[in-house]
């Protein structure tokens, strides 16, 4: 497995792995690896003949009051990770490479990233976006593979992706979640034990609401009032948004009709968690 | 010479000459060919062993106020031009397949586009890079060849590829102008008798400022009032903006140093004129 640092290195290995005729797929990451992450690189593996993992915490990403000081990193362990399924290319740029001085450029996609995370994290989704694609453009992948727990950041690239005829193919993984229910996350490291028990009630407020639709409820305001209770009777969780959504637009419904997503962010102490549930 | 409507059809004849091995250059116009462009065509020639012309009037890069449906165009013209240069494929798309429905991703230049032009007409610049990285991603080019006069366009989209990690080489070629020193340009075509002949005043203002450095002359201020005087001695120009600027941030300047650009626009009747002169 090769450990590349600089755009140069990584741009020619791809090319030199797609003038082979290797398909090559590309799981951009922000490292603190867990089975989430892990179950792409898997995937990408199916996917490609070649796949290339980046770490990077992207500081554009994060607003002056967020966690981007102490998001947690942990470089070796990511590498025995990527290694064990089966990378054949870990990007690992610096900040100096990535947005070098007089740095000035970004992408904007503006409806989809209005609502949700976009409406709590202004610059947030510049940031994914202006990201993935200077990663695109380095990496120059077939295919990338992005989980659906940040289901905006997926349709936010999605949608990049479509506008700027960016060639390459986009495909979303499932959830991938713990024994007990918790959307796996980096950040879960920030729990308490107090705040993670607390922080289950999301994944209980999603199952409710599951349950409710599969009985035929249709009213978002029923619904989103059980999952909101739910979460609430937590005591701790402070809800920053719990909405039903068109899954295509991310605009919010009255009444339920699929595609349909029910995304929830809530603060646990500190930490900001999110998750989602789709109904296709 | 192929003439291509379609992206997909476009991108598989540049992946194929690609593959064959050619080096591909390419020329981004809005059409309306006239020698300025026949020079990038020429130059492109050069560089790549495949060239390819794209002509769209790309609507992002006109405000409601501006000439997109007056903009000329002479797709017959252009496409006899564009054979007699060697062009081997031109892309010609609608606005359906660049801009569908629910468009909504744009691509932001800062700092290089605040003053000139980017003060005077606010979105341009965001419209100019949005649909050339389209193009880019479509054409899938080595090299790109844009003409100087657009100098303030040509500084942006350097800046974007940089920034982005485009992997595409870009080439600035000089102004072309007329036998008697008017820059070429698909606008010209607007002017009447009594404003072009007025319009002359922007090139001799620019030789004014040109032999003013020659003999010494270091101060902002005087050298861009004596091309201001000249403009505005042609009694029927509006000056939009005059202005010495450095020529790699095109921040003002109020001392002359190299690199630097002295940047005009002008308005004379309805039609806006731009023109500049380069101190490398």
């Amino acid at each position: 497995m090769k450990l590349l640092k600089n755009i140069d290195e990584m741009r020619q290995w791809s090319r030199d792995m797609k003038n082979g005729g290797a398909r090559l797929a590309f799981v951009p990451t922000m490292g603190a690896l867990h089975e989430g992450h892990l179950s792409l690189l898997r995937e990408g593996k199916k996917l490609g003949e070649r796949l290339t993992l980046s770490i990077y915490v992207n500081p554009a990403q994060f607003a002056p009051t967020e966690d981007l000081s102490r998001y947690p990193r942990d470089l070796e362990g990511d590498l025995e990770k990527a290694r064990y399924c089966g990378t054949d290319a870990v990007f690992f740029p610096s900040d100096e490479i990535m947005y070098p001085r007089l740095y000035q450029t970004y992408i904007n996609v503006e409806d989809v990233t209005k609502n949700l995370c976009g409406a709590s994290r202004p610059e947030h989704f510049r940031g994914v976006t202006t990201v993935v694609a200077k990663l695109f453009n380095i990496v120059e992948p077939d295919v990338a593979i992005f989980g659906q727990k940040d289901f905006q950041q997926l349709v936010a690239i999605k949608t990049m992706v479509h506008d700027l005829n960016m060639p390459v193919e986009i495909i979303g993984c499932p959830i991938v979640r713990e024994a007990d229910g918790l959307a796996m996350s980096s950040r879960n490291a920030y729990l308490s034990k107090e705040e993670r028990c607390a922080a289950l009630s999301i994944n209980r407020s999603l199952a409710l609401a599951s349950k409710m639709v599969e009985s035929g409820e249709i009213d978002a305001f029923k619904i989103m009032t059980a999952v909101r209770k739910t979460i609430e009777d937590s005591k701790i969780a402070k809800i920053d948004y719990a909405k039903l959504v068109d899954a295509d637009t991310l605009t919010d419904l009255t009444t339920f009709k699929r595609p349909a997503l029910v995304a929830i962010a809530a603060f646990f102490g500190k930490t900001r968690l999110i998750d989602n549930l789709l109904f296709k």
